[in-house]
């Protein structure tokens, strides 16, 4: 319990060791990494937290690079935390895609993580904004979340930022239409990168359209241009990012939309260890549910009633008294 | 019961109007849907259930407008499953683009649902998967389910089908290059519909191009061209759903895809009810829980410790005897 305290410690004062290894914790869900979360939380919460979503390559990466600089320059300490994607065959082309923050890794103001998606995708969310809550609490100014937007973990992790950046290129046609039918929620802010593009004002031009089709908010979501990878249109995001957050403390929604964060996070860590125990109660190698399994496979019990014998099974478990931890 | 017995016998008869009722009732999750399913189960397993999913715009609707048209010429009968995103403002367009299907509406031999994504994503894809079996009873030989390829609840749905076909169009360059990066699955057959756009050839070679790094299975996954709405290509996609059936049952693994799938829905059933559950303890007006998050914002609980006692009030619960139904 004494070198825990000193991890949370040393975090707090803002060493980047400690803040290495809280994070691994969590990440590897050792309860000292919760409890470190537990020790830490009360000095969370000052950070601004920055999500930024987008197809694969999108030059997410490379944006973040071009910010993280601009906010050492304004003497603003920056936390980095990029969700890798589960990718069987291109991994290497996604880390190559990391190596432009390489830059920053020397500098003590200047903390990036990548977390990968390894299946466990609630599992995956809940450490992810455990990680950003140890950044928040280690002092970094500045939180960037990185993530692709495709799947619901992605979402659940960047609905939990202040604000929110989709980041589009022109041929961005797929993300466009995913808009345009609703079925993606429009950000707080566009920016269409790669903006050297013959294309860019064609897919400006289509944002500009869906955006004047949603339905009005207080806010209006401005659109971007960037060439993250020549740094400009960097300093006019920034004034963006500000103008938001600027925005939401005026009308006093940056604690409403804590709440509803918060809210939503507290939800999906329940609803993701009643999910891990059902796998757990669920192995393979238990004969009950094999059996029940071939039973639905041969179409004798459907899938739901098979259900239903599983969930009565699993809270006899839970009734029951617990072996050992 | 007696009044329920006879609609499964009158599904089972392959009654249009049981048919939908059924579908209706499980779609309100009403426990007289679910037996019905129960009942007419064991007469499933026959249709080959196929899932249809990309990008809104790529003209899923029209694709398979096209496919039953050709499905009927041969005489087999037609199921279609359309499961709409939650569209807060573009319903209109939506609706209007599954109005090409409207040809098909009084012809006895094809049955066409929409699903509305009404918020309770994982209740979604639960019900969907329950109306796919009860076509697959009434005795459709093809069943086609057509969802927007973005969204785990998405993903689940269409993850149960037989045959997964992406539909892609020039333009979907974000679709492709989350293939690329691997966060999207590798689909059984691809096909690029709207192929009188002068970038189709582009985007065939973009896709070739990602499929050549794929890692190799038994199945070589086939670009189709098509042009939907002139009918074109549809020939050529159909031997291809045909060639890859056959591939399936040559190679026995249509059983053990099925078993899979079929594993995965009775685990995402109970998972799902194990999170109503959960949503059900925590109501809004619950002082304990609204008193938790109070001092989640206050910073002074944190989201897990907060998770942890709540988990302990719902596990109280559930030991507790129920009252009521």
């Amino acid at each position: 319990m004494a070198s825990n305290d000193t991890l949370a410690e040393r975090l707090l004062a803002g060493d980047k060791r400690a803040l290495a290894r809280a994070i691994t914790l969590v990440e590897n869900d050792d309860p000292l990494g919760w409890e470190v979360v537990q020790e830490v939380y009360p000095h969370t919460g000052r950070a601004a937290l920055m999500g930024l979503t987008g197809p694969p390559g999108a030059g997410k990466s490379t944006l973040i690079g071009a910010l993280t600089r601009a906010r050492r320059a304004a003497e603003r300490t920056v936390g980095v935390l990029s969700i890798d994607p589960s990718s069987p065959f291109t991994q290497g082309a996604l880390l190559g895609d990391r190596i432009r923050l390489t830059e920053h890794f020397l500098d003590a103001g200047v903390f990036i993580r990548s977390m990968a998606n390894r299946g466990a995708l609630g599992g995956l969310s809940e450490a992810a904004l455990q990680a950003a809550l140890l950044m928040d609490a280690s002092g970094k100014d500045d939180v960037f979340i990185e993530t692709v937007g495709v799947g619901q973990a992605e979402v659940d992790i960047i609905g939990h930022a202040d604000t929110i950046v989709l980041v589009l290129i022109p041929g961005s046609g797929d993300s466009v239409q995913a808009l345009k039918a609703g079925v993606m929620e429009i950000p707080d802010i566009i920016v269409v990168n790669k903006c050297d593009h013959p294309l860019t004002d064609t897919v400006v031009r289509e944002i500009r359209g869906v955006l004047s089709l949603a339905p009005q908010r207080g806010w209006r979501v401005p659109i971007v241009k960037t060439e993250a990878a020549r740094g400009l249109g960097i300093d006019a995001l920034i004034e963006q990012l500000e103008l938001h957050r600027a925005h939401l403390e005026e009308e006093g929604t940056l604690e409403e939309r804590r709440r509803r964060n918060l809210r939503s996070e507290v939800i999906a860590i329940c609803a993701n260890r009643m999910r891990r125990r059902l796998e757990e109660a669920l192995h393979e190698d238990d004969g009950v549910f094999r059996g029940l399994l071939d039973e639905v496979v041969a179409r004798r019990i459907d899938p739901a009633s098979a259900a239903t014998t599983l969930l009565e099974r699993v809270d006899a478990a839970e009734a029951a008294p617990h072996a050992g931890g």
